[in-house]
């Protein structure tokens, strides 16, 4: 199941940093992405978790939310998806650390899958 | 460090049964909570977590956060915080369980404690 990440486009690095006003477009927005993805994935439940600063396990010093639709036995245990949530937190870290090389997905590859979640989101 | 939860008084199953009013009163105090919690308890980082849904590991189904205040080194792996979330879920469940017995604290206890954070959210 993949995972995705909501955020503000004004980098913030901490929660408490954030207006009222980006607090409540944050999460309403997460809670209407979480509602769709977990429909498209054919899921019935969602994790919804920030890292909030390093010691909570954030990398990247821009406050988002981690969205994972989750269902029935895609963990072996439950807390399996917080590996995967710390793995995806250093992966994001990677893709916006620019010393470090990484293969890009092909153009075609990423218009496919911002068409979908296009229709998605419409 | 011990583990907090914020709710809603109105007893919703799903997050995304929220309104838009609810979602932003519930995370605005969310954030001031969990500002105020990780000044008291000297932290530096805190876990914000909803478990939305069974196969999200949600056992209590009354839309709650989990906060907790976050320091270096309070977990040897940062991942085990989420263990003690899903344990505390299950105690969760069993204070609201009436059938299973368990030990009240004492008022004496209790007043203390409600003493400590009437302090800290005034």
């Amino acid at each position: 199941m993949p995972e995705y990440q909501v955020c503000l486009e004004r980098e913030v690095k901490r929660f408490a940093d954030l207006s009222s006003d980006e607090t409540s477009d944050l999460w309403i927005t997460a809670k209407e992405v979480g509602a769709r993805l977990e429909q498209y994935h054919k899921a019935s439940s969602i994790t919804f978790a920030i890292q909030d600063g390093p010691q909570a396990g954030q990398t990247v010093p821009h406050v988002h939310i981690h969205v994972i639709p989750r269902r029935t036995g895609d963990f072996e245990k439950n807390d399996e998806i917080y590996d995967a949530i710390d793995m995806k937190e250093r992966e994001l870290k990677e893709k916006l650390d620019l010393d470090i090389e990484r293969k890009d997905r092909t153009m075609e590859e990423m218009a496919h899958e911002a068409n979908e979640y296009r229709a998605l989101f419409s």
